[in-house]
């Protein structure tokens, strides 16, 4: 059984993504606590069968993607499914032509979440191998509501030093001056 | 004209950026600094385009809409152009029934710029009311890649106090226990 987090830990981490920023103050951002053992099963078992699926889609790479630590559902404190929430059409403001800004939104939570959480000392995995329509039935989200991540949260043996998939081999981390242009796209600054 | 921003620190902010978590290390962001003025003046006409046409599709909000602080693009220090990089499709590590988690990745990046912008109490605001086809033909960005955000940055005159949306009472905050289930969809924690 891994250590568990203190209940009130875990309410910091979800009041820090609760503080993010939110496309026209949508706060677009659903947290579902999986307390559930049998849930937590039935959603692993979908994960894996995702990743065993996405193992075949990677062709050549199968072998070293099934070697890698994908997820830890199984084995950590607390699992977190979070969602957008459903009825969001009549939300406008900085939407209109921008629809994707509620994910955006619930993006920077999520990432207030986890920084609130490694500031802790405390490690999150964020799991996007499943079908969204599964994860809608798992936990009973209505039609019009997305799940777009099944967080892993609990204590660590140790921290990776770099990025675990630059430790694994699995691809590089880019310069940064490979991601900054000025003016024009592929332009470099200065250029 | 605004405070100029010291380069060294604003490069600082995109290597926060730059160091956020993405999905099978993808690190799909990509950042165009607007140095050239006729190039922001034209941005801002299109986004001032955005800002009425929005406020149509807001119907009775509209004037309420029109009388928010919505952007600053003439007035901030910097103006950063976000966007998802090209060549996106052979990414298929947590994307193969997920593909938007790039742009999930994207803004966990611009959350990082932003909470690294505000510790050294510089102000950023996210302006997504544009068409990003127009965005990316004055950006000259490729077909494939979409751009996502207009970042403004600078020096303020202050900070405010709670959200600026909830201060000019366009909408209001939800009770952190509002976004917090557990098990299923809209049962309470501990129902």
């Amino acid at each position: 059984m891994p250590t568990p987090i203190d209940p009130a830990q875990l309410a910091r981490f979800v009041a820090a993504a609760h503080s993010a920023p939110s496309v026209g103050l949508m706060q677009p951002w659903r947290f579902i606590r999986i307390a559930d053992r049998a849930l937590r099963q039935a959603i692993h078992a979908h994960v894996e069968e995702e990743r065993v699926q996405t193992a075949h889609a990677l062709g050549r790479r199968a072998d070293d993607f099934m070697r890698l630590k994908v997820e830890g559902i199984l084995d950590c404190a607390e699992v977190l499914v979070v969602g957008l929430m459903d009825k969001r059409e009549p939300y406008v403001f900085g939407r209109r032509t921008m629809p994707q800004m509620d994910l955006a939104s619930a993006s920077c939570a999520i990432q207030n979440f986890w920084l609130a959480a490694r500031a802790e000392g405390i490690g999150a995995g964020w799991v996007s191998l499943f079908d969204p329509q599964r994860i809608r039935e798992l936990c009973a989200m209505p039609a019009d509501s997305v799940p777009i991540a099944v967080l892993c949260v609990g204590h660590v043996e140790a921290f990776y030093a770099a990025p675990m998939l630059e430790e694994e081999g699995w691809d590089k981390r880019q310069p940064v001056a490979g991601v900054l242009y000025e003016d024009a796209w592929a332009a470099a600054p200065g250029g």
